[in-house]
């Protein structure tokens, strides 16, 4: 069985030769010397780490599970020190602010780091991704006391992070929810209620975990304007710093999944458990949401990284596994590799694998833009863009993502049923993250209700017109310039659409009946644009990089790419076939 | 949680009002009484058992698996006497051979049964769905002799079958499979190998367990021509009929699977087992193939009772979940079944499965057309059909089917990803349907290699020319003859394509690059054709079902069928993007 290899060849010349990193990126502010070499050198040595400590541990970690006995959580063997070892190396610490120990590198190197991650072990992942998190919404919104107390565990890794948002009622429609705080007078909270499908609820790794739980004050009023966030801590700190008393919350269950056993999925209750306003009471969703971005993000590439892992090694396994004849008709059995439908199989996997890869790493880069680049219209747009891609990249990236890891399970056969080839468990790992973080149904909303709003619409129009700019640079290049027509055929049907929904935007069910189609069809525009920006950019170069770049972006124009035509007569047939029918006929 | 509720209205409306089930299979030799309304009344208490007994056993199966210790395998509790009761019942002889104590029903009965008890228990049903397989093959290809001696207890379900095709280095490719028979001179043979993958090996329901074997004869030739098929029973048997010595065969192993867990998934060792040669020596693959073809409409049909089961599930669901808000705007929560994202999801999920049913049971006619109809000509041109249909069946339902199951999961959200709601287990459990008895890339070029090319490629024509006889009935249909347009733009670019691959017929690579994309182009033009005729149909009635097929109609025609656009567009593209690159750069 083939192991998973880190894709740093491809990340460098996304970098270095697609994305224009060093002029971008390295060009902001004290980031001189973090330039695409010494990323290059960075990610190198995250991949080794991945691939020696983290990837041999997943499928074993999927057969033991996280378990719990007499309250507490057990997380497979391994983890602990994989945990501990991860956070020495500084991994933890890659992006934090450095006023909070954190070593503060690029965004664009993070999601990189995040990918290969979540390919070697998407549930070990969860840790560090939702420490991350819950930091980051610590420091938007914390009060200067909490932030120096809290952010340097978590910045570090020291202390892990969660976020306690759903509750049974409570799921998508967060207005439901009915978990409480009382204020002690001290300043302080207790919180109480049931929280659900808590990730990274508990652990053993001797660390204390931070939840950021949405709870309702007193008197709030209901709905979502009456939900604060409370930073409720696992145990209580003294005040040198040390970990204090245990706070009064606990793990109720593990959740049963279908997949990521090895993450202890919590049922928490919070029973007066002591904690701390993060922010204005009555804006606790407004907090969530930094938190939530960031993570919507990290989902979408928990289902590139999947689909990455799980493509590699549906290739390795096609050059050898022998069966069938070779189409020249000769008797030997040949490699399945040979046969046209499971190379169909394996380009559609990397069709939309290295495309996202670039799709993600430019967003990540938008987002570095942002939060450092000096003039402020810049970091406006920029920020623009990364809240216009971000329901893209989650919801398309892990829809494509696990149909990438169903094709690649596929591609096995029997075998690929069968647990001990791997296969199975990335289908079903890669299951959760179409759901959570938000349902892709709910992304699709948020990207047809509100990002394609922004600024009045023009935010979508000025994307999508850096892309047909692209597209124009490419007259007269012979090889590109037909695909260039391709895609500004897509970008048509996708700016009509678009029309017609702002034109019907307050019609809740003209929007719902085009979201999911209408985010799909974003989606293809996008990748195909970064097929373009690649192919032009393999252009230059004689590697078998730049050979696989042609063949597999020429793959994506002829076959992926058409699927733009149903989409968009899809959405246009409009919501009526849809709203007709009675609810109890169904 | 909701169980399952057998579609009895809508299989009875299919038979009555849609099919002309008994102009043209109760108008067949000794079918008389075998009525539509006769056959709802079977269907009925059919699925009455499996709603009662069937039902409630799957999703404990599913925790508590089958297992094998000591060389014994155990089902789920309650497997084996459910087993009993259905056998007992009759339902395992519903369509058996009467000479051999079946109840010679017709097979169109069988295939709603088949989708009955797949919606109930998919695990489960494997034993008599593989048990009727063997019987299937045993009476085409068995001597008398053979049949006298095994055929009364395959028939009655008093015996189980199984078939063992399968070694680690030969799926796909069985032309390269090595278990061997040797002759031991009283007209048995001696059969030795390893077999993996094999449904339905052993149980614990005090049955015997005839397998189907494929091995070599000594000096058989290499590759398929080689093969021959045995018959190796579990138990021998006396002279006097009675279970007699056990045979040298056991369970080496059960395989670990993504699903279907309650199935006992054996490895087979076999070693010297005594066997009794079925069919000509050399001829194994033909004999099997009856059993498979069989097992492939089975197949298909797990996948359409699986999407049923899990649709009926989450329809349910959304009609008691409450979250967000109304299209109105009041702020009450509603029912989730209210917002356009989710009945989309429903929608789709009946858009395949009411029209996946009836094209089934079209195709299960042709089947009693073609083994009873007194015209040799209407019988072979009801094969022909049948030949046609199998591969799409069973490749396009459990595409369809898994994708269903999908939806379907979406819609409970978090909660779908958790085992005890069920949900989880219907993708699982679909997942193998798209892999066992040849894969969906088998089957697609099964259909684009062999069958669109059966009679010439008249066999196909005689296929749509009579969907376009129903399409030309339509004119002055205001309600229907739009749709009957946009079915007959999509038969014509299927038509176009396949006079593309005729005429590419020798090239395998031009074949396999089509054929995926070619085969569910045929299935959306095959529903839309039963769409039109059922949505006809209900035309003249006034009930909720009726009402329901003029709106889930419309919804496949607005939202469904223009993927038919997308696909014409991605075969026509050619296979020059998908054979050009290297093995090594994948």
């Amino acid at each position: 069985m083939s192991s998973y290899t880190p894709p740093i060849e491809d990340m460098k010349f996304l970098l270095g030769s697609v994305l224009d990193y060093d002029a971008r990126i390295a060009a902001l502010p004290d980031w001189d010397e973090v330039t695409a070499e010494f990323a290059g050198e960075v990610l190198n040595e995250a991949g080794r780490f991945a691939a020696d400590k983290l990837a041999p541990l997943n499928l074993p970690g999927d057969e033991q599970g996280a378990s719990l006995a007499d309250g507490l959580v057990t997380t497979p063997t391994g983890f602990p020190e994989a945990y501990h070892a991860y956070v020495e190396a500084g991994w933890a610490s890659l992006s934090g602010s450095p006023e909070y120990d954190g070593q503060g590198l690029p965004r664009t190197l993070q999601i990189l780091l995040d990918e290969i991650v979540s390919a070697a072990n998407v549930s070990f992942g969860l840790f560090p991704g939702l420490t991350s998190g819950a930091a980051e919404a610590l420091a938007h919104h914390g009060s200067d006391e909490l932030k120096a107390k809290w952010l340097p565990g978590l910045v570090t890794g020291t202390d892990c992070g969660a976020m306690a948002l759903t509750e049974a009622s409570a799921g998508t429609d967060l207005g439901l929810l009915r978990a409480r705080a009382e204020p002690v007078g001290d300043g302080s909270y207790k919180v109480t209620g049931t929280k659900i499908f808590i990730s990274s609820g508990d652990q053993d790794f001797g660390n204390n975990v931070v939840h950021l739980v949405l709870a309702r004050l007193p008197d709030a009023p209901a709905g979502v304007k009456g939900i604060s966030m409370f930073l409720v801590p696992k145990f209580l700190k003294n005040e040198d710093g040390s970990m204090g008393a245990r706070n009064t919350m606990s793990v109720g269950a593990l959740e049963h999944k279908m997949g990521i056993h090895a993450q202890p999925t919590c049922v928490m209750n919070y029973d007066e458990a002591i904690g701390w306003l993060v922010g204005e009471p009555g804006r606790g969703l407004n907090a969530m949401f930094t938190m939530m971005n960031k993570e919507r993000l990290f989902v979408g590439i928990q289902g590139l990284g999947l689909a990455e892992a799980a493509v590699q090694k549906a290739a390795d396994y096609a050059r050898e596994r022998l069966q069938g004849r070779s189409a020249d008709g000769s008797r030997a059995p040949v490699a399945i590799i040979e046969h046209a439908d499971v190379r169909k199989m394996l380009l559609t996997g990397r069709g939309f694998t290295e495309a996202a890869r670039a799709l993600a790493t430019w967003t990540a880069m938008q987002m570095d833009v942002a939060s450092r680049h000096p003039d402020a219209a810049v970091r406006a747009e920029a920020d623009a863009m990364v809240a216009l891609l971000t329901p893209v990249i989650k919801a398309a990236f892990t829809d494509m993502g696990f149909e990438t890891t169903v094709i690649a399970q596929q591609v096995f056969g029997g075998h690929g049923y069968i647990h001990e080839w791997g296969m199975e468990q990335f289908v079903r790992d890669a299951r959760i993250t179409q759901i959570y973080e938000g349902t892709n149904g709910v992304q699709a909303m948020d990207l047809v209700g509100r990002k394609l709003a922004l600024d009045g619409g023009a935010a979508f129009e000025r994307y999508v017109a850096g892309i047909e700019a692209d597209i124009a640079a490419l007259a007269g290049n012979q090889l590109l310039e037909s695909h260039g027509e391709a895609l500004a055929d897509a970008i048509a049907a996708l700016r009509r659409i678009v029309a017609m929904l702002v034109e019907n935007k307050g019609d809740v069910s003209a929007l719902g009946a085009a979201a999911t189609d209408t985010l799909r069809l974003f989606a293809l525009v996008s990748l195909g644009w970064m097929w373009l920006r690649m192919m032009r950019a393999a252009q230059g170069l004689d590697t078998p990089l730049a050979q696989r770049k042609q063949q597999v972006g020429a793959f994506f124009f002829a076959r992926m790419l058409p699927q733009a035509l149903a989409l968009a007569a899809q959405v246009e047939a409009g919501p009526a076939t849809i709203m007709a029918m009675d609810a109890e006929l169904f």
